[in-house]
């Protein structure tokens, strides 16, 4: 069993990425929706948070977890590896690599909420595998709560006005790759890359799916299609039609809540 | 003294007005900015932690408090004043009985958060005073998180855009007086104004002060300015200069944390 948990609903961008990947895996999700987002928080809270998080998870016996959260990941992954027995992935390593591996101008872009962008995990990443690549890093905020708030439309005008606004300094940079480094952002791509025409986006929830599916391997899969249960800390209405979003086809049942402060 | 408290800093905006009319008077300030924003989750979640802050302030022995924030008020009202034993003011009378007294059309508009607007608060309050007022109520759940993030200045096109979107419906209505259930909203009133030219906008902060202040009365003030206490559940750092926006010229000192999901 894979625990997959981000402070809402973004983090379903991964799990979606994951169920593809390992058909046969039993997962199971939980979304701070109570205290969400985490974005605008500092790193020591998000530490916090996680770490009742992880807690709560590993009393489900899960084997691996996977940290669908660009703040989760940036702020918290080396206190939850020193602190779990089990791999713990983030969606960093894979989408740096990713970055690197792409990147034909040597120029990349991340972008992210403000406390993710402040920490500079992502550009750490980029530069531990090859110095020589310029990295610019701009904070996003408000495009968390575009999609959540519904602004998802590609011709969305508050959508472009709130791109154009954050994207525009990255144009003349020269970066041919940008990376999307929330989990939330793959759902306004369209309006991201007309911002940004002819740059190459990474997601670093499909990324960082890869990554573990791959390390992970398919052994594990038992021929019959996985459960996937899923935990909040809000109360769970809304939560099925609200996740289906990110889910695309593949179906979401209901949540169920944990008072995570408690853990 | 006197306890206000919000889901972050939006809060603020009415201890300003407190401390303007009440400047002998000791206020304890909490918001809870390790679990903002209140307006996208539950009426259960709001409660509870609603109910855990009014814990913690009731230990500072205060003898009234302000829950300066439309979800709060809308969701945990009831809740609080039957469980705390003290005066518990809200946003939602003074705001309602303002645009009851305002209104010469007899239509009404409401803006708050998605959970401000479900719960209804705001309309059933105006209606208790005259039934004969209509009311139009939208959630506009994108403009707390553009002051939070920035998108503050009058002529903001991201801002102008969002406003556009959510108040052109209140077009065409023939309601003459707008009611800002947000404590954040105050601070994008230029774009609300510019995009409902002729509306009168009432602020639920600024009503409430001064309801607090009218019943509150001035015999408690001491001659030398009154102390304020400011408490958050995120870390400190940063609260002092991102509060200073809502709070003007009046001083505004550092904060301490507490771990509010303990009490």
């Amino acid at each position: 069993m894979i625990g997959v948990f981000d402070s809402g609903l973004g983090g379903l961008t991964a799990l979606c990425e994951l169920v593809k990947l390992l058909p046969g895996e039993d997962f199971v999700y939980f979304g701070d929706t109570g205290r969400v987002p985490y974005g605008s928080k500092s790193a020591d809270t998000v530490i916090r948070y996680s770490t009742e998080i992880m807690r709560f998870l590993s009393g489900f016996g899960i084997d691996a977890a996977l940290v669908a959260c660009g703040t989760a990941s940036s702020a918290a992954l080396p206190t939850l590896r020193r602190e779990f027995p089990i791999p713990v992935f983030g969606v960093i390593d894979a989408a740096a690599a990713a970055a690197a591996a792409a990147t034909v101008t040597r120029r990349v872009g991340v972008i992210g909420t403000a406390t993710t962008v402040r920490l500079g995990a992502f550009e750490r990443g980029i530069k531990s595998l090859d110095p020589g690549i310029s990295v610019t890093s701009v904070a996003c905020p408000l495009f968390v709560h575009l999609v959540e708030d519904g602004f998802t439309d590609p011709d969305d005008p508050v959508t472009l006005a709130a791109a154009e606004r954050y994207l525009s300094p990255l144009r003349g940079t020269g970066i041919d790759t940008l990376i999307l480094g929330c989990t939330h952002y793959p759902i306004i791509s369209s309006a991201i890359a007309k911002t940004l025409p002819g740059v190459r986006l990474i997601s670093s929830s499909k990324a960082a799916a890869e990554k573990l599916a791959e390390s992970y391997g398919t052994g594990t899969a038992h021929g019959a299609r996985g459960t996937i249960r899923c935990f909040v800390s809000d109360t769970p209405e809304g939560f099925e039609s609200a996740g289906q979003i990110f889910m695309g086809d593949i179906p979401l049942g209901h949540a169920e809540f944990v008072d995570i402060s408690k853990y």
